[in-house]
């Protein structure tokens, strides 16, 4: 391809590296690391690393992974926007995560950036940014989605003030369970089909985002890791990670895109919580904790907007 | 609407009882009644009743749902091999379970029976039927394999001797994890789009699938319900449950038209496991019976066909 797409693969690496040293260092367990490169012949070529950790010091299973794939046809869930480019050669690289913690007080989080370049024959490459960072507690605690939602805001606070309210939106409207009418959790940000800064200033709003993932999660995990919880509260997590298969699996474009598209299942499929239970029609008793995740965080709010003592209020 | 459905309806409750008599029988527990109707001005219009167990004597959760909808557009889920009645008005009704044991050795079992019309205006309405039932072991017995093939065979030989083959290969062919290349289970019939016989012998054919799955199914779970396990079968069991819910978000056409269609969530998530886990590109060590589920069961088999030896040598 003509583009030089090289930068980005190093920073993403860089990223990688980055986000892995703060998670080990927090966790106290080594992340595995899992090279792999797909096998000459394949109709989707590329390479890419895994690091996970399973039964962790706080994480109960967490994965961030880098991937550079190059495919003959774009899938449907890619060009859902832009059907002019369906069916055209692509490359993809990304770094995506997902950390679910053991215990149900630290919220379980999700970050992804990438870049997308479609290949249209006797064209030119056609190039776009996607990404953004979601956090869905099982607990709720008005100060972690304050800090949350700050984080992300002054990280796009360089590129424009329209951004962050436009893209919080966004998260709210993507990380959304059409088939319950809920919020995964309280959000954050999301963006897709991203150019319109041109490519040097795309990326490194792209990359902004990329590195204030550390700064958004940590202070959080650090504050709930050594909360006491119980089987209610490991129960209460497990029939809520039913949400986020439900949503990953039914829903989310970029893990359909990757099982469409003959990406790797087990890297995809990292987002998996480690235990997860279903149970019919259950809803939590009023006036309690559990039923305060739904009424006072499961819905959208203007969370950076808060006011210090409603942050302060938290904490209960 | 002018063709007359409610013989199809009747023969639907009916058919839900009588399978939860059987059930109830075998389980030991009563079976939980929740009859639902959507609400007037709700896009999707129609009834139900859902039939469940959670925690019971044998059933860890099990759900036999009878469902009656009608709406305005079919959804693409629908219209795949018919794109000439997309978004034509349709009603649907339909017998659909699934049987989550709580003994590993005890296969979870599927079965459906549905009759859709889509009703394009102006033109005939287009009836069409779809069902079968299919098994999933997680430690597999050529002898259960056996029975439960050679009792489909039987179900549809009326029917000609070219409809058991058909639609055991439309089984293995759609019950197919395509991002894992994985079998779901060891099969069993299925069938969809089904007019060809005119609607009385289609409708009498599909009736023959849906009485056949106690016959199918109860004499596997008498066999199997009191094997003695322990911690390692249902960690395992827990594990190849991942792969029902892999399966049923991602490809399982009848569960995305719930789901896209406006349908009642957790009716259509009867089928989602009590208790999921999962583990980063795990493996059974070779030899294991473990192992042997991969090697022996997970792969298309002439099961019907299986030589009385071959079903005698299992069970070990």
């Amino acid at each position: 391809m003509s583009i030089d797409t090289q930068d980005v693969r190093r920073y993403l690496l860089g990223l990688q590296d980055g986000i892995i040293d703060a998670l080990q260092a927090e966790d106290g367990h080594a992340f595995v690391r899992d090279a792999w490169r797909k096998a000459p012949g394949e109709r989707l070529q590329g390479d890419g690393i895994s690091r996970l950790v399973e039964e962790g010091g706080v994480l109960e299973r967490g994965g961030c992974n880098f991937s550079h794939v190059q495919g003959p046809t774009l899938p449907p869930s890619a060009t859902q926007h832009r059907p002019e480019l369906a069916g055209a050669p692509f490359e993809a690289m990304g770094v995506s995560l997902v950390m679910h913690p053991r215990n149900p007080y630290v919220p379980t989080a999700h970050m992804n950036v990438r870049m997308f370049a479609a290949l249209p024959p006797g064209r030119e490459p056609v190039v776009w940014f996607g990404g953004g960072m979601d956090l869905t507690p099982y607990y709720g605690f008005e100060e972690d989605a304050v800090h949350f939602h700050r984080v992300c805001r002054d990280a796009l606070a360089p590129f424009g003030d329209a951004l962050y309210p436009r893209f919080k939106r966004w998260c709210d409207e993507y990380f959304f369970l059409k088939h319950r009418g809920e919020p995964r959790g309280v959000g954050g940000v999301f963006f897709d089909d991203f150019a319109e800064l041109g490519f040097e200033r795309s990326f490194a709003m792209t990359r902004a985002v990329g590195d204030a993932f550390v700064d958004a999660y940590l202070p959080i995990v650090r504050r709930r890791r050594a909360a006491p919880y119980g089987e209610r509260e490991r129960d209460f997590q497990a029939y809520r990670r039913g949400r986020y298969v439900e949503f990953n699996l039914v829903w989310d474009r970029g893990t359909l895109f990757g099982l469409q598209s003959g990406g790797r299942t087990e890297s995809i499929l990292m987002s998996m919580p480690p235990v997860v239970k279903w149970r019919y029609d259950w809803k939590p008793e009023p006036g309690t904790p559990e039923a305060r995740l739904y009424s006072d965080f499961l819905r959208p709010r203007d969370w950076a907007e808060a006011a210090a003592g409603d942050a302060a209020r938290d904490g209960a």
